[in-house]
């Protein structure tokens, strides 16, 4: 189990979850008002002279100017990169303006990235602190419930090509995750919801008490009530954590936390599972699959990463808290979902479907 | 000291240095006409199922079928991308295609990339590698001399931007290097002067026993007598992979392979050393130093991203075979070089020049 801590600070009700991972372990850090003191964290958990905060403009327009003043006052001279905002910016194109940009700004072996904002600037920057110069150290400070849930936590950072999601990327821990709760006041509520929907699911295939925490607190969570808030954000940490240091490189246990990622509402449709979907009914998500033409469906799956040898890691849950992974074809994923007929099949199935029927 | 030990194989004079970096451990195999094997060693060290052989077109038309039909031997299937040849392709555009070729070749987790070329193709494709799906495995297989003895060996994989070299990059390490010398038959005999320097640097910083075998065996190595050059290589590739033990993070002794690498021939003008000159004069190269501007010299050591603090660690040697570091500013460096006054020095600076001699 990761360590968990009360720790001391002049913010509210922080709490600390250490990610064990031998040399490259790292601290995340839940608290309100804790973005005016992350400065000196950064100082000390990087060891770096510079920081360059990586953001995107909305994020980056309320919170970048509190950040840069506590990395000067913390001693480190600064500088500020905005990203435009959106999934778009998650781009070989975008990682390459940010090169640039480093290098104008002077970054060099002993500064540190630190990206402000959701899993797109997390995910961009942490690549590019994984390749500039080899490498340097980088600090998430995630401002999404999403972020600060996932991507935050396990290193994986990258960049999407044209032909599929994360099919770029690098293993780089981060040196601290610095998490301020008061980030998420301007965060949309759908995005909240859908924040809180990963929450629904680390719970589902690890931890049953989670669960049911959920299902009782969802509309404190929903309106960032922090005594929820916070100990629900630190035991989704712990959770991910504690997968990430099982298994740092993505097999076996790791694959537990594709649950919902491969596609999304097909896990579903191929357990007979229902409680997930009334937790995330709860905070206020879609519970119907949308239904492709089965083709789409397989191309889908066939350009994902995860497929291993034309077979895919489904995760299923056994129960609320138990999940385990079963091989499954994508033709056998196919089969299961709701998919509609493409305009091919429409023609010529209508005259068997009617005999069935 | 990395293990050596005479290994048996169908084609000649085959020797394998291990380099010891715990659970990323990889031998580098030298010998005659062994492209004809390579294939089941690659499956062995990889354990891939598929392998895309990345090359340049002069050494893929004279090189890649073998490969490729070595590869298949051992049951693999097979794909070539061929980059264009030269320094520039070590470039973000080059990489970018490389992915999609990948893509477009069905490459996934359980495939290996082949870099079969020089340092170009080495550290392009080890870098599409390191990055590739967040990272699949890599068999170096150089053809120049260079290649075999410095970038094979380390893990330094990387791209260049506009503003300097080796800027973007990741240590990735090969699960296997596959010299064969019948390779270098057809590489000009000024590339491989080149490459022999490196071997001079290496036994200058290292070992000299070495050194002397180079000076007396010159002329052998130079006409790619295997019976003097399979023995020189397999040292020379001792040296780089112990250092490379002794810290893969580049700090302290990996410094000392620096050597002769930031500035060229600035370290001679910096220390009394004079065998290295006559070592290289040996094989062929330069011995003079080109004058540029001061200016110029400042500018492009300050862009060089081994600079720390405004200081460089320069390698400097005590003796042959005995280097260490010594932290100096760019001004200290450029003060010590041959260089020519800038257009406008040159007005302002004869008269003083005229009064000194």
């Amino acid at each position: 189990m990761p360590s968990r801590s009360p720790a001391t600070s002049a913010a509210r009700a922080l709490r600390s979850v250490t990610v064990e991972l031998g040399e490259r372990a790292y601290p995340v850090e839940i608290g309100a008002g804790t973005l005016a003191d992350v400065g000196a964290r950064v100082a000390a958990c990087t060891g770096a002279r510079r920081a360059v905060v990586v953001t995107a403009p909305p994020v980056g327009r309320r919170y970048a100017a509190r950040v840069l003043r506590s990395l000067r006052a913390a001693g480190l001279a600064t500088a500020r990169i905005d990203v435009p905002d959106g999934d778009a910016s998650k781009s070989l194109r975008q990682l390459e303006r940010l090169y640039h940009g480093l290098l104008a700004a002077g970054a060099d072996r002993h500064s540190t990235l630190v990206a402000l904002g959701g899993g797109v600037i997390g995910d961009l920057t942490g690549f590019a602190a994984a390749t500039y110069l080899r490498g340097i150290p980088f600090v998430q400070v995630p401002t999404t419930v999403l972020a600060m849930v996932d991507a935050s936590v396990g290193g994986k950072t990258g960049v999407n090509l044209p032909e599929g999601k994360n099919l770029v990327g690098a293993f780089h821990q981060p040196r601290l995750v610095a998490i301020d709760v008061e980030t998420l006041r301007t965060l949309p509520r759908r995005e909240r919801a859908a924040g809180f929907a990963e929450v629904v699911k680390k719970a589902a295939i690890w931890d049953a008490a989670l669960f049911a925490t959920l299902e009782r607190d969802a509309e404190a969570l929903l309106a960032l009530d922090e005594s929820a808030l916070v100990p629900v954000l630190a035991r989704a940490v712990e959770i991910k954590a504690e997968v990430v240091r099982r298994d740092e490189r993505e097999a076996d246990v790791r694959r537990l936390l594709n649950f919902g990622h491969t596609l999304a509402h097909a896990i579903e449709a191929l357990t007979r599972y229902r409680g997930l979907l009334h937790g995330e009914a709860e905070f206020g998500l879609p519970t119907e699959p949308p239904a492709f033409p089965r083709s789409a469906y397989l191309a889908a799956l066939q350009v994902d990463k995860k497929t291993q040898d034309s077979r895919i890691h489904y995760v299923v849950l056994a129960g609320v808290g138990s999940a385990h992974t079963v091989p499954l074809s994508p033709a056998q994923v196919a089969a299961a979902l709701p998919t509609r007929p493409s305009r091919k099949e429409r023609g010529a199935g209508r005259a068997a479907r009617r005999g069935r029927r």
